[in-house]
């Protein structure tokens, strides 16, 4: 994409469907002469100061008008891309949107490449690598929490936090190279034992930012939960009462096909995937069969499993048996709702069989317990201090976290060989290597294949 | 709805989904004022010039970041709805659109309801009713004759015809009613031929636009076209033969569903919905049955059938059975499409058969006779000299429709009165009944309710 620099390119930025209007974005050094050769209205749009709105029509090659549209004209550098760019607001049909588009292309625009306008901001400095993603990760945002940590991470809090590392490990590197110069004099310009808690700091620095990764990944992708249980334990009730007060603000998103259907719930303001299960049980028969194997697969999936236990009735050896199954998979956090506890039969002492599991009594009835169990669920993965914790930036995406790892591995080499007494060069390359690896997050040190791959996973239009 | 007209309304009006950019309209007397509260940026929007573009923040009741955003001012009358509107450019998420919009609405701005701001454009002058209904069918096209209908009525084509016929009818009106005010003198202010012939001429002018909307009809929904034949008469790969040019620019609407998979195939800039059916057959299995009888559904719901012969065998008692049965079928227009002839076969004499019926030599392999169909099922809803008629404007609504089919109708009895030498009290009720009927197709005479359930069907955000 990077070779595409010099050209002119369009797409369409709203998302695809019907509704009133979409908007075709325009960006490149001829993207107003362009778009005014294509548009007729009272002003021509290559006399229009940047930041203003013109209504007119776009025409394509034979005169003939395809839309009525709203032109937004932003001049270079005040432009999300930093290019000068048109905005067309057309009507927002599927076909004559299209049209639209083909109408620019043709005066050979060409069509933009997934992330191709975040990409040009990125190289014309508009945004840096960290915000640039923070915006694919604010459109794909399903929660509060997402939506915050996203936008905070736009508005530079990872990248400000980045560069301050940076630029002190860039000034002890700086010292050390320098020393290496006069190496011959035997100047000594840097305090070993200063450099060294230096480094200790920010490996502690770092590692504070690494430890976000944990709860900055359940903000952004949500937790997936399971209701499992033999049948008619009450799962699907028991889900609709945890559903009930934010199915009004709880969204499907389009698109997704999974072998169970999912819903989602908030909890303060972070998402959860709740998946309900078909019934559990031993058997022989086909179709139940292969509904139990897909259990065991969302089971194994999820990060958390709520096993629903009708109260009224004793436990079976069936539920003794899958509890100890799904204790057995790796780091499953396990609930167990003691439900229908609003039916009056005599109480089974079901709290000593389930010994070590944090157990809820629920109602779906009476919405019993269901408070209890949504804070005991958003308690398995999240504290609240930590939730609320505001001081540090969070890290939520993967190459971030990879990233300080790796300069946190330089550093602690880099400890190493100056405790070890090894030649200063060893320590400067370590530091260097560091710096790299941090720089990489903000795009500072990044080379064209790394950028095309995380660009190319940007929406078309973005 | 239009009982809200003191208040500003808001919605997003960008398609549901995620995409780069969304946008959220707010319109009303205080919609500057409402989004101004909510919005931090270098200028303070309630300053701003029409027509300008605002960088800026979106901000929740805590003064906290909900969004980066583009707003863009428009003030009255100087705005798609006539009224002060504000447009808010946001991310493209789907949680990031709904918190922007959330935290206009918390400052007592109202949901917009379907179609409330085209109703507005309505109410305050800046839309005629066929204009604004043609706004729906533009969002809604998928052919470019279906776009260029809705575009020629949005410009006023239709509302041009429909005022020109009007204000005949109107003048003729007003003289008959002078010479009715002045009837005891005996003034005779209108020559009774000359009137006879104004209205003979304008129920043909009402005539011809009413035939148009044969194909208008035809242009807006598209013509359904089923591909039917026994088994392995070789439908599917003729329907992907048929397909094969046009499917880089074909387009799914998502969230239509249907008994059979639908095909969109443009000629001429028409649609047609292609229909691959089940293979027909005489069958007591049971699903085979439902298939078969799913397959005549289609038929009885389909303007063109082509029914698919393997032209390699000798036709079956049942193929004639069934091309019997379909001839039956009212109204059907019926191809045959005698395929696979690139088989070297000796050929059977298929033409005696099927002796009136339009007969086309197909092979899906060669692409032979593909264009021939195309051009055949084009010919059967339209001819091209009709296709390219743009004298007159089209009737593409069914509204449209019936209120011309009304309005001739009064006319004729009006004609008819003068004839028969009644009253001219007679002739002018019909003359103002007809007058009245062609004024609903723009919106002159339109009572709150009619008004309220066109726009109910609009999207909201329009």
């Amino acid at each position: 994409m990077i070779g595409r620099l010099g050209h002119t390119i369009a797409a369409i930025a709203t998302p695809m469907g019907e509704g009133a209007i979409s908007v075709i974005r325009v960006s490149g050094d001829s993207a107003i002469q362009k778009v005014a050769g294509r548009f007729k209205g009272k002003h021509d749009l290559t006399n229009a100061s940047s930041h203003t709105v013109h209504f007119g029509r776009i025409i394509d090659l034979h005169n003939k008008t395809v839309d009525e549209v709203i032109c937004t004209v932003f001049c270079a550098p005040n432009s999300f891309t930093g290019e000068d760019t048109v905005e067309i607001g057309c009507h927002g049909g599927i076909h004559v949107t299209r049209r639209v588009l083909e109408c620019i292309l043709e005066t050979g625009v060409l069509p933009a490449e997934p992330g191709e306008f975040s990409q040009r901001a990125f190289l014309n400095g508009k945004l840096d690598l960290s915000q640039a993603e923070a915006i694919a990760d604010l459109i794909q945002a399903q929660s509060d929490r997402a939506q915050q940590n996203s936008l905070d991470q736009l508005e530079g809090a990872l990248s400000r936090q980045i560069h301050l590392v940076r630029d002190q490990l860039m000034h002890s590197l700086g010292l050390l190279e320098l020393e290496l110069d006069f190496s011959e004099e035997g100047m000594a310009l840097i305090d070993k034992k200063k450099l060294e808690n230096h480094l200790r700091t920010t490996i502690l620095e770092m590692d504070k930012l690494i430890q976000t990764y944990k709860y900055g990944k359940v903000y952004r992708e949500g937790v997936r939960v399971a209701l499992v249980g033999i049948p008619n334990a009450g799962k699907s009730s028991l889900l609709n009462a945890l559903l009930n007060e934010d199915r009004a603000i709880v969204t499907d998103i389009p698109g997704t096909t999974r072998d169970f259907i999912e819903e989602k719930l908030i909890i303060e303001g972070v998402l959860f995937r709740m998946i309900d299960t078909a019934g559990l049980r031993e058997t022989e028969e086909m179709v139940e069969k292969e509904g139990v194997r897909r259990t065991w697969k969302v089971i194994r999936g999820s990060d958390i499993i709520i096993f629903v236990h009708d109260s009224t009735k004793k436990i079976t050896n069936d539920e003794i048996y899958f509890i100890g199954m799904i204790q057995k998979e790796n780091q499953k956090e396990l609930i167990i709702a003691n439900n229908k506890i609003d039916v009056q039969t005599e109480k089974l002492p079901t709290k000593n069989i389930y010994n070590n599991i944090l157990l809820i009594e629920t109602s779906a009835v009476n919405n019993t317990g269901i408070d209890n169990l949504k804070n005991a669920v958003f308690n398995k993965v999240l504290d609240k201090s930590q939730a609320e914790n505001k001081e540090s930036a969070i890290i939520t995406n993967e190459r971030h976290f990879s990233a300080l790892l790796n300069a946190k591995q330089s550093l602690n080499s880099a400890l190493d060989s100056l405790k070890n007494g090894e030649s200063e060069e060893f320590v400067a390359i370590d530091l260097r290597a560091s710096i790299d690896s941090i720089g990489e997050i903000v795009g500072l040190v990044t080379s064209e294949e790394i950028l095309n791959n995380i660009f190319s996973k940007f929406c078309i239009g973005k």
